[in-house]
């Protein structure tokens, strides 16, 4: 049988699992995806992660490329790991790629988006998923300071202390802050028949998008807890700018919590 | 100090929750309330909910009453109520209302809603609040099916087994079926963007939903049971006509599960 290279495309509710990566103690994306392909591809595999987002960090379209020799159809091996996987994860789409790709090394962009509900009363069904900030946050302040981190930058104030002691040099695409409408809090519609119209309106939810070439490890969290930092009025937007090419970790804001992160997409050529 | 009669309205998702009723061995939504009243009250207190829904149901806008007698302003009691209830249990409203106002009595209708996912993939997000179905679903005989249980009619058919002998008559005011357009997945946007448009496609999402003075316990579920088996053609519409005024729990349906079960709306004159 010829060796293959699958492309999976995943989504999963962090909620419960320690992160991508594969770790002692805990279920982690990687270790569920590798225990659900080892039966259909014959032997133990590795799946390589585009993100290694860690706990409680959800993903709508991670990536991972694994190499397998079984001769499946990917309609079968898609179906046959979806019915193996719990479903707070699942396999969106498989497709084979050339034996080259790699879902970390071949990516051109990720973009991620973190969100903030601006607001005194969280929906059950959000909570999960949202950084809770109850006092007003000025969203223009936020939207120019967001905006300072298109292009490349050196991001040393926003990488956290354990990391590997690589080069914090990473190159921005779009960064900006919007209200989330589309946000559907599960289910909005009778939330806005219902008494608490205001409390679930849609513009009390802050949607930090940002795409990038790559991210240090708690990148986007970092920059997260900065533009709050900024939308509370702690700092002037111009901090931001302050902050890139040489700032250290202590100068810029805490690191926002995971729960509010998404792995959106990751784009290949 | 005046005895108070208070109305709350709450959101709960019912996930790990043992339901409404306070019972030995699990949070209930009823215990969760009055451990987090006593204190305010100073004394213990006993909360009346309007529907007494079941392990695993979820309540968009459950009501429930409470006598006290504490001085605190409402607005006191609201936020120190959702500081000290668990995430998953939000207080949305609190009010002031006559002492003769109670939740279950008082009540003029309750609007129940059970959402269906139509399709081979459900997201990670939203496992918790849909029943899927994979086969496809016949949207317009299941909604004939629906409408004729508008009316007053004898739901033995709908009942539970271990039901108190008390009648099975009640009135259903609304009763139809339709696509969930705006149900949001928690994030429908970058779906939409993303790689699985088709699988979560609004149109998959079919939601039941009714409007009546009171319901049977598992009423709302063997319905919903029952209207699937429509959907997948095992019967026709008139099934349901069928099943009305003296039907036994066996002929109909089988009762849907929890998860896709939320309490919408409880009206009052």
């Amino acid at each position: 049988m010829n060796p293959r290279t699958l492309k999976l495309t995943i989504s999963y509710e962090g909620t419960r699992l320690v992160g991508w990566q594969r770790q002692a103690g805990g279920e982690s994306v990687q270790g569920l995806l590798e225990r659900a392909l080892a039966p259909l591809a014959g032997s133990p595999v590795t799946v390589h992660g585009a993100g290694r987002t860690d706990a409680g960090v959800h993903a709508l379209g991670q990536v991972a490329s694994v190499h397998v020799t079984c001769a499946h159809s990917l309609e079968v091996l898609h179906r046959a790991l979806n019915a193996s996987l719990p479903l707070d994860v699942r396999v969106l789409d498989v497709r084979e790629v050339d034996s080259r790709f790699h879902a970390r090394f071949s990516a051109r962009a990720k973009t991620y988006r973190y969100l903030v509900y601006n607001g005194s009363l969280v929906s059950p069904f959000a909570h999960r998923y949202v950084w809770q900030i109850v006092e007003p946050l000025d969203l223009d302040a936020m939207q120019d300071a967001a905006q300072m981190l298109v292009g490349t930058h050196e991001f040393s104030a926003f990488r956290s202390a354990g990391g590997a002691p690589t080069t914090s040099v990473r190159t921005i695409m779009r960064s900006g802050v919007s209200t989330h409408a589309g946000f559907g809090l599960v289910l909005p519609t009778e939330v806005r028949c219902g008494v608490a119209v205001d409390e679930y309106d849609g513009s009390r939810l802050l949607a930090y998008e940002v795409t990038g070439s790559g991210f240090l490890r708690y990148m986007v969290r970092a920059i997260a807890g900065t533009l709050v930092d900024i939308g509370r009025g702690r700092h002037p937007s111009a901090w931001m700018a302050s902050l890139l090419d040489g700032g250290r970790r202590s100068d810029a804001g805490a690191t926002a919590p995971a729960q509010g992160l998404f792995l959106v997409r990751v784009d290949y050529d």
